[in-house]
């Protein structure tokens, strides 16, 4: 099964454990990106993964590269040109003190991409499945063109088509992005976000939500997604529920809605101790792809895309280097971490 | 508003994360000392913060210097001459192991100062504040006549006196520290302190404390603070409440006491994760200060005071790297830690 | 008082802090193995320890050798010859992340040793007690009879032997291991273990024990020891109780039965915040050998052993870095972690 | 004496030691800039610096900030505004390997800022010295009018001006390079370069010079010197001679030429072990700067700025963290290492 | 153009910069081996690489895979079966001080290969070029008729062969080599070694070497292969030569000796300011492929692959960070470290 | 073969590579101190080796004493009591730039050591050897009276006493020096020196030496031995000669004198690339003691000692991690640094 994913991948250049940003002088440097995280995970999952993306054309556009390769990303379609590495700056969080992310990605190489870069006849050809995430179209006005030509063509030849709404208030705003969003809506196939992006993107909020709190109750969550369903036809919606008790410690647990069968599934809610919670939205999208392109019935997948991103969250780095023995450990054993000696 | 920080700065030798001393062959190397915590924290909360010490003229000396002017506090005012950097071995615990201090600070050049060192009419000139604590009359007799002679140039030139009592039992004992430290507490207008130092360095103890459990009743707080009030005339006392439920995890709240309006205020309680929590206690005074230095309401005042220490205590190092911005957000949130971006 | 212990001491490659195996290019090489461990701890508590094995004739062990003698650890009964260094390489796990623990022990030093070349009269010669565990019958057929030969003469020449049962599922069956370990059981003066270990190697199992889940009554562990002493002889049966609720918190107590006075002893139990929890198994088992060989009361020797293993949770490697002014003051403070200073 | 520098101050992401870009996963994150490592080099000096720029207004302009203050660099009239941080990533190179720069400095505060953004009367207010570097002007065609505008007044109130003409391959070509600067010579009282410098920016070339193997003699040098004496009348031309063997072993030299005296004066040369060799350059500048203003006879001046310049290539990072006392030394002992004990 | 490497990939263990092996308690991990080495260095080159080799069927054979795919190479040919992962310890040398190596690579899952793992003709199907070293018979007599099948498929397929002598001492003897290399020589067609290896492993001396002082002239070097091209056929002998004049400094030079033309080219001879030395020799049989499979003269030929491995020992780990574009800019520059700005 | 040394063990506060001090926020500590080095190196050399000193009772003292323990040094005789652990920051030099010692030294336990600590009678029981340095008297007047104690002690009971003289002139005058130290000459078989020791503590100066460039003619050293000899009677003095090209340069030979057969004896020169010269003079102390301990002929022994201080400038730390087998090892290859394997 071949699964192609567009987007960025960015330069993450975090302070050491948890020191303030610069308490140091030296930065761990790794890449990451919305779309490279999920591209990177599908590959350890053991799909044929291949990322298109735009990047400059100098040693750091070859590390980010390396950095996929390293765990099987096929990075072949990758186009070179202008602009710079995007990146961002990271000063991890601890108990009451939240993390902090300083952007500093504007002039990439992919948001000065241009639609004649990509041919995605080409690029699609052989594949089974298209994810992109709402980040893309919040780079440039280009990039949103793009998404729908790739969206268009992905719809043409079949493909499934997966996207993460993925609201970045630091890019776009609320109004800004449902302008753009919305009308790509009708080529999603499945629809994964959590209350802010329904939201903020796309104007839907379940009576009773306070997205500060980050509690809403069950009713509320199948109410969006049926909103969702009902509003732009996607088949399935996956919401994923974060309980922020603090930096250090967060509730995680999703939903999947099945717009045919009129079910909603809920997995079990996940209280961690957190190691490095960026990329923990990109972990369950790739968790969901990966059991629906294995044609998991839907509790079975709302579990596995859970209990990856739960692990995901105990890992350092925005790629979430757990393999599917992994996930099904954690789906047997429940999380009691026993050492296997 | 400008306000004057006296006292000591220390070489802090801290083994790595949470080994035990000399487990690993390096010791991460800063600079610390409760009333230099102090003049930082201001700094950073934008007073015009000066401090003043005694340093060796050396490298090390220096050093020390460069890491307060790094925050933007005015070292202009520190002398340097004999006698050697204190320092000490910190040793961070975890869980039921309690964090270890190893105190090498004998001989330093502070401790070694002269009366005729500091000339007060000249420090104080265009000063609003004057910050002291119990720990420099502990380090020589000498260093006690410092105090009164600094206390009585602040009163005369108008200046508002605040002390933290910060009792410490390795330097020496309840007696000594009561008669030494009584008769100073007519020049204080601001009374910092735990319960641990109004016991043993005023003798007073509120009915039925714990110190060893930290539990006290809110009653017996307020009944600490009114005898403070009634003996030494303190204008206010801000007491800080520290629950030790492990190394790892503490509850920490503070209440302050008006005299003349002769209402107590109490802030809300963290349950904090900890990273460092050496320094707590100065990020309070600290907080306090400035809150008192802006004219914030009592309840404000206590709750940005507590908010400040709070987050200190998630960051490593003595220092609070904590920006006014910061304290604000969290006393926004409440504390659930969600990135910003 | 002198204690022999004999058994393998491996070099432990441990990814640093919670990274996965290999995400970073460095490993964190220590050394240690079930028996070194106990033996490091008995020298940390005073005792003139000894620790008998056979070593790879190279550097890699020496450093070994170096890293028990940096204790205080007697090495000079140490043999070298044939066979490689042992070594496993270890990723620690985070909140519902397991630690991994990857075996390469095969051709060891130690497993290819030989009846001949240990010669116990002489090794004994002065020494009051002897310790060794399940794991050196598990490595070779060869090493079984030498653990045999080893019990026989110590029990001849009078010294007390204990055995930590400890049982590694990679290493070989419950089969196997009831076969090797039954018959070497009459020489075993105080038996430890866990619940799964006494399951496995000695097939009693407590009614109603889920051994995965770690639950089980009291009356069950008394049970267990009941059993193991009617059916051995053992006149002490102690077994450390493991509560695993995530890879980042676990609960730890033990019992310690006294099979003349019919009694059962209990230790409060602690919830841990894990630094490194590998190697608490044998943490328990020095501080009870300490505490028997100084003929501590029973509940005492318990509270003991089961405090030792608790601060053993909260240092990283293997060896227990606790003495017993730490074990006394963490049985003083109950654990509550407070600096002092 | 007060010198005010005005130019940049970077971000430098160097991969640790002599790994590759990316080898491994972190970068030694410091800051740097030609102008900015000049200002630091001349507050440890012990000068009166103080450095103008434009920063982004965020943690990592305000770290950029506090690395200065640490040196005691007045940064009060730096000014935040839009634009990013400009930095560039660092390879070190050793022997044969050349050190690699990848700039990503484009879209910068600095790079951005207007004329009216400087109010330079104000800010020369009670100075005695400007120094400024080729580089601002190759950043955008409005710095080199801030350049121009800042020339001017310093001129107009009586300052002296030195500038380094520090051309830079990446930034602009020596043809732009010539046309903006040429115009801007009259302001300069001491023109710092070298034989590369002087040609590609000013078009003057020594006969039977060899820019790529650094070989010229002294006589080029004076010919030099004296075109740009004679075309632009700056009092003052001082050279630096770099031999560069390898990546890890420079031969460093340097002349001054005093066109009112119409005398040559050179340096030792000295054969040097390579640290770290950026912002070399920037130490001879600072080294001569102080010189100067300390009135030292030319062959003392150009002695100590070679001197100081030569103990910066020791030096990690680009700030050269060498004091007075330093030089002096080396000038005394000729650079023998001896340890002092 | 097409390249099969066929070999070992080891863990290799290193003491962290200059300190002696468990100085410091962790240890530098990459990977490693004489084959990987090459394949790595000529998939950065921009051939198709494809390393075939049997590795643990666990994350440290994933690791060393994946350490591979980052350069690009192809792995899909390797196997996965029983055996442990090959590693070896390394102390690092500096001045008087000799490098140390420690193997453990016994029982390593490659050591324990059978014929019948690998079938030839697939592994081989649209390949161009083949290359193996004196290494791998070298670990099992297994492995020398799996290099005989080997050799013998990529004649009858009409790929070139190249083979690197490699000999080492602590893996056979002399005269085992040249027993079991002596009939496989008739494969070859491009035969790397240097002296000690022409001694060792085909008892071909030039008269009057001396291989401890690496002395030896220019007819010697000639004679020798001209000596392997008379008794085994190959068209091309390659031979590097080192003059170790310390740890930390080595002379590198290189001969290729074209038995058709009866001529023979030598490189310049680099004076090599050592970073990391190992895999030296590998990186110059990788320039050396990938010269002769651009059809590059001969002299081209050696100067690039003497430039490769130059470039090589300035690079730490083995695997040869070196791009085609690095190559030639050396050639061009020379080797002086000028840095590119 | 038993031999005592006697002196101080300090920590050493390294900043890390070539860094200056306190740029990095770690310091690399390890142990030290010329007396501890020289019986660390003979414990390694195999020699029962006993260390004598006095610590402070707490954490920094125990892990002084395990640091030693580590390399089988007995460390029962130490005793412990008031008194801190002297200690000192070193900044390590590189090129022209010198390395820099700052003392903190004062006030140590061994400082604070009373006459009656020692019972030194005891101390020798069984011993042959006695080793100490001028840098003990230097450090209080009671401690020369120990020494004086020590030495007669030890002569009295038939042991071989040797002796550093080691000046450091940040511990006492030349003046003082000589004062204390020429009547302890007596006492003195083998007298250890370079020739600014024989000039600043003896007063000895050979014709025509130029302390500062290190260069003396070989005629000038056997004078100044024969000086000693007829002045204090020692049967061997040795004399180490360091050429101090740079600070990561120096030439290093030695000469032994022999009183009895007027003969003296020089070592080959080594040309040195410096990891870390810090204890070099005192690894050629222990590397004489062992020879001589060994019988071996004069011109072996200094040899020997001279390889085996040329090995511990190229390891870090002060102990000289060399075996016996090393040193062999460097004679016979005379230092081309070639790899084993």
């Amino acid at each position: 099964m071949k699964v192609i994913t567009f987007g960025e991948i960015l330069l993450r250049l975090a302070a050491p454990g948890y020191t303030k940003l610069f308490q140091k002088d030296s930065l761990d440097s790794t890449f990451c990106g919305s779309e490279a995280n999920v591209a990177v995970s599908l590959s350890i999952f053991g799909m044929d993964s291949s990322f298109v993306t735009k990047l400059p054309d100098n040693d750091v556009g070859y590390a980010a590269v390396n950095s996929m390769r390293y765990f099987g990303v096929d990075t072949s379609k990758i186009i070179y040109g202008n602009g710079r590495m995007g990146l961002y700056y990271l000063e991890k969080g601890a108990s009451q003190r939240s993390s902090k992310v300083i952007y500093d990605r504007e002039y990439s190489a992919i948001s000065l991409a241009k639609r004649e870069n990509f041919d995605w006849d080409k690029i699609f050809d052989g594949a089974d499945w298209f994810h992109w995430t709402g980040i893309n179209p919040a780079l440039s006005d280009e990039l949103a063109l793009i998404c729908e030509d790739a969206c268009k063509a992905a719809k043409g030849m079949g493909l499934t088509v997966s996207c993460d709404l993925n609201y970045r208030g630091k890019l776009w705003s609320p109004k800004k992005a449902r302008t753009v969003m919305e009308p790509f809506m009708k080529y999603v196939d499945i629809c994964i976000c959590n209350e802010e992006d329904a939201e903020k993107v796309l104007g839907i909020k379940a009576p009773d939500t306070d997205v500060e709190s980050g509690e809403l109750n069950n009713a509320g969550y199948v109410h969006t997604a049926e909103m969702i369903h009902s509003q732009y036809g996607c088949k399935f919606v996956a919401i994923t529920l974060r309980k922020s008790f603090s930096a250090s410690r967060n509730g995680w647990n999703a939903m999947l809605y099945d717009a045919e069968a009129l079910e909603s599934y809920f997995s079990r809610e996940y209280n961690i101790q957190i190691v490095d919670r960026v990329g923990g939205g990109d972990s369950f999208a790739a968790g969901l792809i990966y059991a629906m392109m294995q044609k998991m019935e839907c509790q079975d997948a709302i579990d596995f895309a859970t209990a990856a991103s739960c692990l995901k969250h105990t890992i350092e780095g925005d790629y979430n280097r757990t393999t599917v023995q992994d996930v099904q450990a954690l789906l047997r054993s429940g999380g009691n971490g026993r050492v296997q000696r």
